[in-house]
């Protein structure tokens, strides 16, 4: 059995850290692998996410008043408190003292991290941080990148180096762990709202359901 | 060699049980990774060759009574003396106490798993299994999940975390294991009717064309 | 305004006439614009409408003692009244002599025809319908044929020659009219069963809703 | 020149209705010929549209209470006065006198006509509206049917029929003429929440561009 | 009814001459609307039903020693008695006198036109053609051009403008007619060896099951 | 035979203008129905085809100081002679009056638009050029647009109004017409460097071969 | 380095045996993850290989007289002095003694396997021979199966469990290993004609191209 | 974890060279698995960083007098100071003593290798590049092959047996390492004119912006 198996990496509300890379609106234009509109959906769940299990959360951008632009405005709107890492040149982030102690300051030993593109900015971090110890989840379908071969490339280079792939809404049912607990009402929201759209049809065909037999 | 090689993790009826997590209406109607219809086919291909190989069989549902829906009519159908677990909450279905114990119960180390989702549902009970000594095959074309990189990212996270990742043909063909055993023809029916219909073309095209050379 | 519009093509069950050509086991082996069991299921469903709504059926193979195969068991089985005129080389149905007086003393000016391949089968057969004076439907999903250019190439043809190209469900839509008439629930059930099975997953969920709803 | 060309068929805010039949939280479940999220979209885009031009609406649906499900509740919410024609059994629009009426009441000869499905609700609307004298508009991308085959049956139907195909973007673009007319402001914020999302990432990042060159 | 409708442009052995335009070796490099492969298999059907029916054939080629490259060998050994009007600069070949003379002296009424690319060498001989008062089928899969946008503008091009759209193994049906007839057993055999590579695994399984049959 | 047929829309040297509509570095960031390179590489070739057979060119943008943004600068650099028709506000190119006038000052009868995007800028322009009595060719890929239902919808609507279906290697050579005429080397160099750059392998590849040949 | 690395597992001619499982004509005509016209070449390609090396060839069929049908003729046509192992009934190879010792007898240790399916014939004999201590190359283009989740989930299975993943262009190369040696012209025979069709076309285009040279 | 984790291979411009295997123009043309214009500019991508970098490089071909062909012209003119190991006959690389002393003499102890095709080429080179100890990087985007599945096997194969698969615009970012470092500019530069064009969208869209801002 690997270190990338049960229980070792299991996510936990108490053990895990957010981390965000790059989400910024000029990159975003350029995401090919994926929706970029599923991409948005996705990064604004993990940051609501985020705020309904108190997961410290660390953002950090590369050079934003260049091309790439600045930070997605309805991320930083989700985390108004958050204070934003801004790189002026390393691309790795961990390379970057301040993101490193930030990271570092969140205590927590388990990385949740997504970014644009997946196989820069993600793919960096991760096998920094799976280096550094910690245990490293990348979320692919919160990152995005230029082509399907890149991307391929950066699931297994990851994928083989000890890094765990996952998606958004399972990062969300991991930490949740049981519907009862705390939050679970948030995260059956967000994804409704953001993660998986296709829930919020459900909610609303069920409620009505439940309303006409109620009339009858 | 891995622990993912044969002999130590092929199939056989004497050592296998069944896990069928989620398989719910509403969550269906959300898979986006494959056909639908095929899904839904795969698992009652499952659950018919638990029937022919004796094999033992877990049910499980996640809040049945809330938007994902009831466990899929036809496959309760198809095995109406299986206790159906219906989690309150546990996402995780080795965290409820009652499916941990409907395994062991099993007295069985290899489990087959399908479910909806492949990230949440199947991956979950999966890496857990692994975690508690299970042999762990992933039937990935009974399950589904909601986009192309969030299926992509479970078949790595599993693979890479020591389960075998399998589809529904080739369980019923390592199980069977020989033609000749008991048990060949239901799955040659079951191939024909459920998991891969071109089977039934090929047996009637065959049929015909001895009839006619018979006849001439 | 052309003549393809509405209401002289629009389909009702007084005029209409159901033509399959050429649904044999050989032929659909070698499907590959659409899945083959979409198709299988879709020329059930219309075998079907045409017994809800007391359609005249006309079915025809071609050699059928040869590679094409036998008439799918399953349609025969849904059509055990209706003769097959089994055409000895005649490619296009119309120039069999029996098939065109099959069609003709159906009473009907409106044909709805299916077939495999659909550049061969359905366009020769369509084509010549419409120098007869018939209206003609085209069903494209309950048709196939060898590659995607050939599909486009026989949608292009049959379209810009006075064919109407339409869908299963939606025949069955037109010839219902409303669902209050004789045949909606059976509309429904084939809708569920066959056509679009999503459908009787919709039919499940709500009626499980309805049922905790009055449980409550 | 055909009757479907310019200046005919050019969309005007003085001679437009938006007519949405069957937008059903059940029946977007089943839309696999586009994404769903972008179908709910650039239907509450159009449904915005209707505000900003003024245009008269008629929304329908059918057999809400049952399988089909409700209205979507964002769209009820979007459209707040309009009354819905809630069909008991017609499935062609036009044959429910209510419906029939409220078309005719708007006093408009121009008909933007998108639904769920493509193939059933807005094809059968859109013929009979030809038929009946307007010139109408069916809006590809704000609606949704079950396959590919069917959504290219019912795109050469209804362009081989007289019915113009169009865009949830280029239906908005006509209407609105030029930027500088009333309703432009609104145009571009439902482009850039509803319709095409990169012209949102587009807007936020040119106003980051200029603020970081006003501050320089 | 159109002037592509039935029986009008129905082909026929006695009317039809069959037209290739620059299959050549290098053209062949670049096609991606479809796999070269089959291309390259579907041309040589089409010199076959040539033979088979002794339809007259015209080959023609552009700059042949330029990149264009020479005529395909396999073509050349397919049509050995048959002149080549080497173009040595017209694009569209009916612009070659010796061309427009041979195709002329064919005698014939009835164009099967294929060639590479679709939109070029195709496009401009069948709109040529059909100006010049032929009927003309454009051979969809026997033909290729260099991107999905320029072929789907070629396939609409051809088609507005009375160009039946059309493939290969229904050309050769077309002209078939009845499987009886003179040329039946040649038909089958290109069908199966090139056109449609299945029909030869049908004919070899159904031969099997015959002997099977007889043995028994 | 439609009025889209030859000889009437042959394309030619004396007769063509080229308008470019709305091709602005913002938009093409949204195209999403191909590669945006491509279609970057084929409106170079629209301008350097302009240049070498001398057609007049109409360039407009509509409101470049906004999220549109700047005209594509290589674009501008290959036309440094022509005046860019800044809209201020209309969509539909022939709405502004300085637009309207300069594709009049041209002197030509026929013309080749492409744009971003397909739906609005071309096929309005398009629509409205038919309309005016130009011969119109759209050039497929050499516009673009935000999803595969609006680039349908767009070639249906176009197709059906009388406008013709192109693409960007067709259009240059049914300019070049012979291989012989002034420009044929120029539009090698431009299919080569820009249009179908496997153009550019075949020469280097087949220049190398000559030149092993003359060494040998 | 894992035990799948070079040089361990480098394909030899003096160390490769071929086994080919299951190629029949039933089972081919449900191949669905790649095309069966490919599969066909690849598979000949592979037994032309064995002939131009002198490798030991293991040929095995199931069920031969069933629905899977015979061994592929022209497979068989190949390879008409390698006796079949004609499998009453096992499944995985290496349950049949005959068969094992088939594979024994070569004497060799590394062992190039392709098959239908590649999720159950393939990967069944794959990790059998794996557990049996030899090298193991998957060639995955001249194998197919039913599905893309099939066929994923085999990759993965068999790349995890130790087994090389491969494809026929590259296990002629490794065998090859020097075009100087033995066998070159051999190679680039059944690459031109099997393997990689395009070759063909790069040869005859050079070969064209130095002629043209030899004359000017 | 294992040795493909950081920070053992993370790529350092002190211990990187390049290695470009058979980018000839032939094999090019055969590339299916990627577009062919893409890898083009991929691979100039990674020559530019060579000399950005000061990386040494090694360029081999393969018979490239034969069909193969040249080395890209465009790859010659970007390094004309390197010169080109032409092996023979060793289609592994390394087993050309002359590029073997040529990686050797480089001093470096990471490769960077791309190539056409992945599978032969590239995965031969980098498999003896692993066991001869260096740490390899194979580039997938600036490589390519035949088919989907053999691109897939190769993907696998190279990640299994210790090779770490990566993309351009990784690699470049991962050599720059922080934006301000030398070479920043260059990247920048070649990302925008090579690896990804929608960066130079980015860049010219921004500069308009703060031009427009300046203005007003």
């Amino acid at each position: 059995m690997t270190s990338t198996a049960y229980p070792t990496v299991r996510l936990s509300r108490d053990r895990a850290a957010l981390v965000l890379v790059d989400h910024q609106v000029g990159l975003l234009l350029g995401v090919h692998d994926q929706d970029q509109e599923n991409l948005r959906r996705n990064v604004i769940a993990l940051a609501k996410m985020a705020a309904a299990y108190q997961l410290p959360v660390v953002l950090t951008t590369s050079a934003d008043d260049g091309p790439n632009g600045a930070l997605l405005p309805e991320l930083a709107a989700e985390l108004p408190n958050v204070t934003v890492v801004r790189r002026p040149g390393e691309i790795d982030a961990f390379d970057n003292a301040e993101f490193a102690a930030a990271v570092q300051a969140t205590g927590r030993d388990q990385l949740i991290i997504a970014g644009i593109s997946t196989d820069v900015c993600v793919a960096f971090a991760a096998l920094s941080a799976v280096a550094a110890g910690y245990q490293v989840h990348a979320v692919l379908d919160a990152s995005g990148t230029w082509s399907a071969l890149a991307s391929q490339a950066a699931a297994h280079r990851m994928g083989n180096a000890g890094v765990v792939l996952n998606g958004t809404v399972a990062v969300g049912a991991e930490l949740q762990s049981d519907w009862r607990h705390d939050g679970g009402q948030q995260l059956a929201e967000l994804y409704a709202g953001y993660a998986i759209p296709f829930y919020n049809s459900l909610i609303s065909y069920a409620a009505r359901n439940a309303q006409l037999a109620a009339q009858s």
